[in-house]
């Protein structure tokens, strides 16, 4: 079937299809480079591990027919010919590198999903309008090296690629370094101009597709979030001598701050709020604690939700009855996907009979960058228990193969305007 | 005046006192042995600051004319003639170890008033019908050798000598072996039968005096006390992409439960509960926590409040809406001073003029071990902010000094019966 037929053939139903099976052969491939006791990965961004699964993808891709450029970060751009080499790539991709004791399919799946739509197109003799390119982001966990989401960072324009290449991991090696150790520091010179738009499928990380039997999340932006350090100051005293009533006991004002976060967080649907972290001092059981450090994550879909979280977490810390200081230290910006992106792989969902619904990004991704510099959307599949950074993560061989689908039918259709 | 006098006097007035300035002298002076950098003094258990000031106090009992006797724990037995030697001792004192970085007064200023009472006595040459012996118990903090009140325990046999001997510091250095390094492993078999009853006076170590300007506490007895672990299971989740209403955050059942501790607290007076210790896992900002581990400690002067306390915590713990499991992992029952003793500190507080009021000790003492051989009571006076095991732990002169006197004017009192 040629690019031809595409666009003239409506039923949709005839379009080739993605291999469910071939696809999970690789993810179980790739799981090789890096693999993990309990039948997860370890493989962080620039190491040998890394390389390993950037040569086996960048061997894939030439294999077949593909022109691969690797820039200044590595970032790897897979290219696969169209009809009319004018026009701006249709572009999909996520990242090959994991947390530590991290899963198969974070980032992973994206990457494979794309190689997988390749590997069909080549099949099936299918040639599109637009040429395809595959991408493997550098660096986007950052538990390596800090920031995450660093090679689509630096694509973006969000980080110049010589502060990105100066910074350091825990025993000093630099990225720039990183990347000659494993022969990834590319000389291409790859304008976001070159793309038409980007399209990343990626697992949830989160429960609510598999909660509500969801096969496909139409992923219509990514939550802001903004940090906040707390410090609560009491007064250190002796538990057995202190009365009641002449305590200034920092827990008991920090645990009602704990409430109010969750309290906060319900009353502003769809946010969310967190205290992840406290630190207790003296932290010995005998003692009225008289100091309480929290940090706390909150993070909702629109800037309004956010400032209406935040200027209720500001009363909530007035209120807690002692002496409390309250301090953003982060924040970021909700992203809003483009509509038609976002539309197309809607109506893909749709045309695959797959049951699909809506839904905001809880963790950010690459996806998150490139937004600001081209037309994006993203697809979710669902996460077992929504579990993720864990080796326990898990998508069905079917569901991955759901998602590539969709895929497949988002690229179709955008290939049609 | 003879101690004849004293029993045939009924105007107390007449009767010698206690010279503060030389009780603050001896403050002063003892503060030397284990200097610390802001005032207080480090002076841990059986160490050589603690040989040097048992020596400054053998050394000075021993001027007075007392007898010196040492156990084999090394607490030190000074006792000063009476008129009839074959009546048993009246006893007062406390200790003169302190915890690191700790006050000049906690335990010091029971055994100096206490000296101060046998210089008046040799300066009035006044010769009460009992004996009267100053002790210094060893290792009542605990902070080198647990566990604390080690010279009182064993003394009324609470804890075997041989067992004592055998407890290690963190260094692997035993108790038996620092008393022969320091020389006090004594030979004395100093029996209880020897004595008539024991009255300590000691710094509150809480806020209540100095907040009703009240000049001295009739110490009725000492809080009883239990400790519980409670481990909080939840389930660790992605902050960013768990929903509020699929949480299952172990943080926010904690902090249900500190606010539990300190409503029961408050719904049972005079208890007191803390939570002084929290863990969380992972304790990273932007995951749901998983577990949380709180160590709590809760008082109350009666058994029935106790149990009260613990079943209303039971009930807490069961509706906290997570896996969270209670342990009560140590108890300690109150004790309740002998009322004819408690009477004698009343009646000398209110002879001597002083504003006086009953309260329940939160603190452990040496008193808890000796009460359960003797009749024994305690004297407080204030302590400045309520502070202690602290450097700026502060009573002022005047209130050590009305602590001594009313310290002699119950030793007069228990003289007469």
């Amino acid at each position: 079937m040629s690019a031809e037929a595409l666009r003239t053939e409506p039923k949709r139903i005839n379009t080739p299809v993605t291999n469910g099976d071939r696809l999970w052969n690789d993810i179980v491939a790739t799981a090789r480079f890096g693999a993990a006791d309990k039948g997860g990965v370890t493989r962080l961004t620039l190491t040998e591990e890394d390389r390993e699964v950037r040569d086996w993808f960048v061997a894939a891709c030439r294999a077949l027919g593909c022109t691969v450029e690797i820039d200044g970060i590595g970032n790897i751009f897979a290219t696969y010919p169209g009809e009319d080499m004018s026009l701006p790539a249709i572009t999909v991709g996520s990242h090959l590198d994991t947390q530590p004791q991290g899963g198969r399919f974070d980032g992973i799946l994206g990457v494979l999903a794309g190689l997988e739509v390749l590997r069909t197109l080549k099949e099936t003799s299918t040639v599109l309008r637009h040429p395809l390119t595959v991408v493997n982001w550098t660096n986007e966990e950052g538990s390596r090296f800090s920031p995450a989401m660093m090679g689509s960072g630096v694509f973006a324009g969000a980080l110049s690629l010589d502060a990105a290449h100066a910074l350091t991991d825990r025993d000093g090696v630099t990225v720039g370094a990183a990347l000659d150790t494993i022969g990834y520091r590319g000389e291409a010179r790859v304008a976001p101009a070159a793309f038409a738009a980007y399209v990343e499928l990626h697992i949830e990380q989160g429960p609510l597709l598999e909660a509500s039997a969801t096969e496909i999340g139409v992923v219509t932006g990514i939550q802001g979030l903004r940090w906040f350090d707390i410090t609560v100051t009491g007064t250190e005293a002796h538990a057995g001598s202190t009365p009641m009533a002449q305590r200034d006991d920092a827990l008991v004002a920090a645990a009602e701050i704990v409430l109010a976060v969750r309290n906060i967080a319900r009353e502003n649907p769809p946010g969310v709020g967190t205290v992840g972290f406290v630190d207790v001092g003296p932290n010995s059981r005998n003692v009225v604690p008289g100091s309480v450090r929290l940090q706390i994550d909150m993070r909702h879909p629109s800037e309004a939700g956010l400032d209406q979280m935040e200027g209720a977490l500001q009363e909530a810390v007035r209120k807690a009855g002692a002496r409390a200081e309250l301090k953003r230290i982060w924040s970021k910006a909700p992203v809003v996907f483009d509509p038609s992106i976002v539309d197309a792989v809607r109506n893909s969902a749709e045309a695959l009979g797959y049951s699909a619904t809506d839904v905001v990004s809880g963790a950010g991704h690459d996806a998150a960058h490139i937004a600001t510099i081209m037309p994006t959307a993203m697809i979710f599949v669902p996460s077992k228990d929504g579990l993720s950074h864990n080796e326990a993560e898990y998508t069905a061989p079917e569901e991955c193969a759901r998602g590539a689908e969709v895929l497949f039918q988002t690229i179709l259709e955008l290939d049609r305007h």
